[in-house]
C-alpha cells in the first residue's frame, strides 16, 4: 500500500518504521521536519506538507492531543481537505471521544474511511511492532487497514463499529496504567518507611502475582525514585486522565480513582514535573509520607 | 518433621495437604472439628486441642484474622504455652504489623521460633503448591522453616530479619489486589455505560497489556457481576485495609487510593455484601453510575 504518516514522536517513528518493514511505500510528514530523517535513511520519502502525505490509499496519524489532530486532520491544508474520496485514515492518537464522534461524522461527509485504532505500548514496543492495537471502525473500512495494523502491531483487537469506543478503551486503559502506578507509589511509600528496601519489594512482587510489564516497568522507576528521560511524558498522561474525566462526566460515571489521579497530576506539575515520565505521580506518596528526601541524595523527583 | 497445623480454612486446607504431600507427619487442629476429616483422609492424625497440635518440630498457623491469632497463639492453653522451648511456629496468616510485633517478642521471651510467612495467592494456588511467600524472621529461625515453606509455596521470599516486614508486605499486596479491583470496577462501569459489552474488554486488557491473573481473575468477576461464591470473603479484604491504614497511621504514610477502598467496604457491607468475595467492590462502580440493574437481571450485586 501507499501510506502517508503523519506524527514522528517516540511511538510514531517506530510505527512508521514498521510499515516500511512491512514493504508498504510510506510518505512521511512531521511538523518539525528533521524528525523525518531516521525514517528517510530507511526508506521513506519526506515531505513538506500534509497534503503530499495524502497522496497514497491511506494516512496514518500519531499526534500528542486533541488540539493537533484537530489542526492535522480539519484544518487548512488538513487531511480531509487532501485525502481523495474513498481513501483511508487510521487514527492511532490518544484522543477525546467528543472529538472522536465529530471526526467520524466529518470523515463520512467527505466520503473517507475512518478508523479509530489507538494502540497500547511504549515506544520500544512501537519499535518492535510489540503493540497491541483496539481498532473501531465500519467494517469495510476495517477491512481495509487491516494491513496496516498487521504490520504496527502485534495483536489487532477489533472492539466496535463506533470509532470512539476505541478510544474511550485507550483511555481506560491509560486510567488503569496511572492507577497501577499511584497505587504502587502509596504501597512502596508505605514499605519503604517501614525500612523495606523498595527494589527488594518491587522484585517481589513482579516475581509473584504482579509478573506483567506495566508493574515491572512503573514498580522500577519508582523504587529508583528516577523519572527521567520520559518514555510518557507527564503532560501526556495528565491530558489522558483529562479526557477520561470528560467521558466519565458526559456518561454520569463518579470514578473515585480518577479523580484521585487528577489530582496526583496537578501537584505534579506544581512540583515542576513536566519534564519527567508521567510514573513520576508514584513519587507523589513518598513525598507526603516525607520519606522521598531521605531515599535519594537529590531532590524529591530526581531527574 | 513432625508438624501441627492450625487453621482449615480454604486456604489452610491446601496448605496442610501439600505438607502431608511432601511427607510430613501432620497434625490438624480446627476449632470446627469437622474440617479435619478431609485431611485425616489423607493421612493427617486429627486433633482436638491446640497443644496436641504442638508435640512436634513446628506448628503452622493459617487463621482469618488477630482476634483468632490472639486467642490462638496468646490464649490458655495457646501455642505459646505449649510449644516446647527451641520449637518453631511459622505465621502464614494475614495479620497487623502491631499483633506481629507483639507474638516477636512473646516467642522471643518464650524461647521459641518465630517465622511470619504470609502468602500470596487463592484457595486453588494453596492446594497446588502454587503460593508465593514472603518469610521474615531471625535466620536459624527461616532456615528451620523451609522444609515447610519449600512444602507449601512455588518460592518463597526472605524479605527481612523483621517479622512484621512480611506481615506489612502482604497487607500491602492486598492493598494492590483491591486497587486493581476498584479500579477495574471504575473502567468496566465507564465503558459499559457507553456500550461495550464488558466482557469483550476484560478479554482485550487480559490479552494485552494486563495479562496476569489478578487482571483475568477480578475482571472476570466484574464483567460477569456475580461475587458468590467467595474465594476470599469480603470482610476479610476489608480487614486488610483496615489494616493497611492502622500500619499507615503508624508511619504517618498518607494513601488516597487506600482511603477510597475502606469507603468501599463500608458501601459493600451497607449493600449487604458481607457474604460476597472481596471483588464485589469492583461491582459498586456500576451501581454508582445506575448501570448495574441493567446489566443483569438480578440483584445489583448478584450472588
Amino acid at each position: 500500500m501507499k501510506i502517508g504518516f503523519i506524527g514522528l514522536g517516540h511511538m510514531g517513528t517506530g510505527m512508521a518504521a514498521r510499515l516500511l518493514e512491512a514493504g508498504h511505500e510510506v510518505t512521511v510528514y512531521n511538523r518539525t521536519s528533521a524528525k523525518t530523517a531516521v525514517l528517510t535513511a530507511q526508506g521513506a520519502s519526506g515531505v513538506r506538507s500534509i497534503a503530499e502525505a495524502c497522496r497514497g490509499d491511506a494516512v496514518v496519524t500519531m499526534l500528542a492531543n486533541d488540539d493537533a489532530v484537530k489542526e492535522v486532520v480539519l484544518g487548512k491544508g488538513g487531511i480531509l481537505a487532501s485525502l481523495p474520496k474513498g481513501a483511508l485514515h487510521v487514527s492511532s492518537s490518544t484522543i477525546g471521544v467528543t472529538l472522536s464522534e465529530r471526526l467520524t461524522a466529518a470523515h463520512a461527509d467527505a466520503g473517507l474511511h475512518f478508523v479509530a485504532a489507538p494502540v497500547f505500548g511504549r515506544p520500544d514496543a512501537a519499535a518492535a511492532g510489540q503493540l497491541f492495537i483496539a481498532a473501531a471502525g465500519e467494517p469495510s473500512a476495517v477491512k481495509a487497514a487491516a494491513p496496516i495494523l498487521d504490520a504496527m502491531g502485534q495483536r489487532t483487537f477489533v472492539v466496535s463499529e463506533t470509532p470512539s469506543a476505541a478510544n474511550l478503551i485507550k483511555l481506560s486503559g491509560n486510567f488503569l496504567s496511572a492507577s497501577v502506578i499511584e497505587s504502587l507509589g502509596e504501597a512502596v511509600a508505605l514499605v519503604a518507611k517501614a525500612g523495606v528496601d523498595p527494589h527488594c519489594y518491587i522484585e517481589f512482587l513482579t516475581s509473584s502475582i504482579f509478573n506483567v510489564p506495566v508493574f515491572k516497568i512503573y514498580g522500577g522507576l519508582i523504587a529508583d525514585n528516577n523519572f527521567k528521560p520520559a518514555s510518557f511524558a507527564a503532560p501526556l498522561g495528565q491530558k489522558d486522565i483529562r479526557l477520561t474525566l470528560a467521558a466519565a462526566d458526559a456518561l454520569d460515571v463518579p470514578m473515585p480513582i480518577a479523580n484521585i489521579l487528577r489530582d496526583r497530576f496537578l501537584a505534579l506539575m506544581a512540583h515542576g514535573g513536566e519534564n519527567l515520565d508521567w510514573a513520576a505521580i508514584g513519587g507523589l506518596a513518598s513525598i507526603d509520607a516525607a520519606l522521598a528526601s531521605s531515599r535519594t541524595a537529590a531532590s524529591p523527583l530526581r531527574g
